[in-house]
């Protein structure tokens, strides 16, 4: 059992910089997510994309905006159980939580904040007869760990960024790589879409268009599958096949926990961004209330909110005086400390 | 008469961040603030100081977050009335408002966002018998541009940060600068301390200690001044006298506009930060509401919330869908265009 003072459904930008606001009223957070790395949507679908309203960031790469909010947060020490998804929510008698994911893992907090995103991103499947069965066994719909892949053959399939990035990517750890996509153009960066053909003419990648993937075998794991191109059937031997479809966005499981929702969303009062269940608070694109805005600086202010309740609820009858950072500076779990430095008080002769 | 259609009393953050959000609705902004240059607090009270809870900045100096969002808001073509305070505020029959400074400059605009922080500041004055009669005739409480003093004779006054960074800036553009404390110790960063006690050494700074200014001279202008040192008096020669006090904030004439006033604070609503005066809202440390944070992280929120409605005054009857900019890009109003590189569909053979 996992146990900390604000669990974080979504580890999204909201998620992360929740991390930081609980960190500076001595909280701490846990973080669970669906996707196998923290930063949500800008870490998974637009990684390499300009946000350009992030304020004081005239621009900045959706990547990099996750990673300067994980070093921001990086001295409260925040867990994290990724590439599970929070299945269910169980009120115990002291008001405390217990959620428990897809994969069984159990956590429990005083406060759950859903930073929930547009949902938990589900991935397209292709419709092969028995997918389901080799999940797990040789089909991947996410890349984790890319070493899984280290000398072994891999087949992905997709026609975007996905596909065309990890097919570069991986050209230079697994033993083959096959692309195969059902349409010969490719939609993407322009050099991803060059640097996946020079790769072909290198033979580092083989390429198969316009295909499809039609079948799936193996006993016990996939160890091979049909590819159908013009009508012809091939039969390709791998260790893997990668389905890149694309993400769709579901509010899944968390829309069963009697929470009160509203187009697909949320909702929740604006003092503290509560939803009508005592406890949990829901924050970012996943809320809804009047006036709401789907924006990223939108949820740092809700998260921000949110924490000050989240510290009544965690200390019971203690009182939290606001502190500026600047004039406090901050204190880090790990033993960290940052501040500014010092005014001094000195003669002058 | 300027003309614009959010009229923004404030140009720290919360103000500076309003012109792009603003922007992005193609709605134009001009900017008044007492200060003489944008920054608010940041700029004029810490620009050296980090801060350390804007969201994706594990640290940021003060100065360097003021530099970031005029960037961000600088495509947007933003107006500034400068070293001027707003004054008073009429309505007009058709719902919009004139808005005039203590200089009597005069801004007509729809929509008026208060975005004043702790309010206007006001330089704490030194207790000399006729120093209003030289306010602009060589007294400044404020460094507006500091080619005034090339080739000048200045006298600073004041033990802090802003006394010492000033004597040490004007060390090379003045003809002499003379530095008065009434004590021996100043207080403020090492370094320029350090510095100050290196030009003094150098003969590029007088420094006279622990002394104080007691008499102002000069018929149509100040031309001396007298200084009170161990109970003896010293007559100086000078065309400046700067005393740099401190600054203090006060609501100021913001506070006769007829607005709902609790704790010095104005009161909106959370749904767009409008006040009890349809088409006046107010945005940033200067509001209140259940649950307010005085964070420079809520003001960039309340902003962009209230520019939505600012959209509906200006445009009545138009909708506004909002768009992303990752995704559509951003049309200055200088012509420039940022956008996010584009998908390329090529074929790969």
């Amino acid at each position: 059992m996992i146990k900390t003072d604000i669990l974080i459904i979504g580890a999204g930008p909201t998620g992360l910089f929740t991390v930081f606001e609980a960190g500076l009223l001595k909280l701490k957070c846990h973080l669970i997510d669906a996707l196998p790395q923290p930063g949500g949507q800008c870490s998974e679908i637009y990684p390499k994309k300009p946000i350009y309203d992030i304020p004081g960031f005239p621009e900045i790469l959706a990547g990099d905006l996750t990673k300067n909010l994980l070093e921001q947060g990086k001295q409260f020490q925040p867990g994290f159980t990724l590439g599970e998804r929070a299945e269910t929510i169980d009120k115990l008698e002291d008001g405390s939580f217990i959620v428990t994911t897809n994969k069984g893992t159990k956590h429990h907090a005083p406060v759950v904040a859903i930073a929930g995103g547009l949902g938990s991103f589900e991935p397209r499947k292709p419709l092969i007869e028995n997918i389901a069965y080799y999940e797990d066994k040789g089909v991947d719909y996410f890349i984790k760990d890319p070493e899984i892949y280290r000398d072994k053959k891999v087949v992905i399939s997709g026609g975007g960024d996905s596909a065309l990035d990890w097919s570069i990517f991986l050209a230079d750890v697994a033993s083959e790589v096959t692309l195969i996509h059902r349409r010969i153009e490719f939609r993407g960066a322009l050099d991803s879409v060059e640097k996946v053909q020079e790769l072909k003419l290198l033979s580092k990648i083989n390429l198969i268009t316009p295909a499809e993937v039609t079948a799936l075998h193996g006993n016990k794991k996939l160890d091979g599958l049909t590819v159908t191109k013009d009508s012809k059937k091939l039969l390709l031997e791998t260790d893997y096949f990668i389905p890149l479809f694309g993400l769709s966005p579901k509010l899944g499981p968390i829309g069963n926990w009697g929470l009160e929702i509203e187009k697909n969303a949320i909702k929740v009062n604006t003092v503290d961004y509560q939803t009508n269940i005592p406890g949990i608070f829901a924050i970012g694109d996943v809320n809804t209330y009047e006036g709401k805005l789907k924006l990223i600086l939108c949820g740092f202010h809700e998260a921000t909110l949110m924490c000050q309740s989240a510290f009544k609820i965690v200390n019971p009858g203690k009182k939290h005086v606001l502190k500026y950072t600047t004039v406090s500076g901050i204190n880090g779990f790990d033993g960290s400390r940052k501040e500014a430095p010092k005014a001094v008080v000195q003669a002058i002769n």
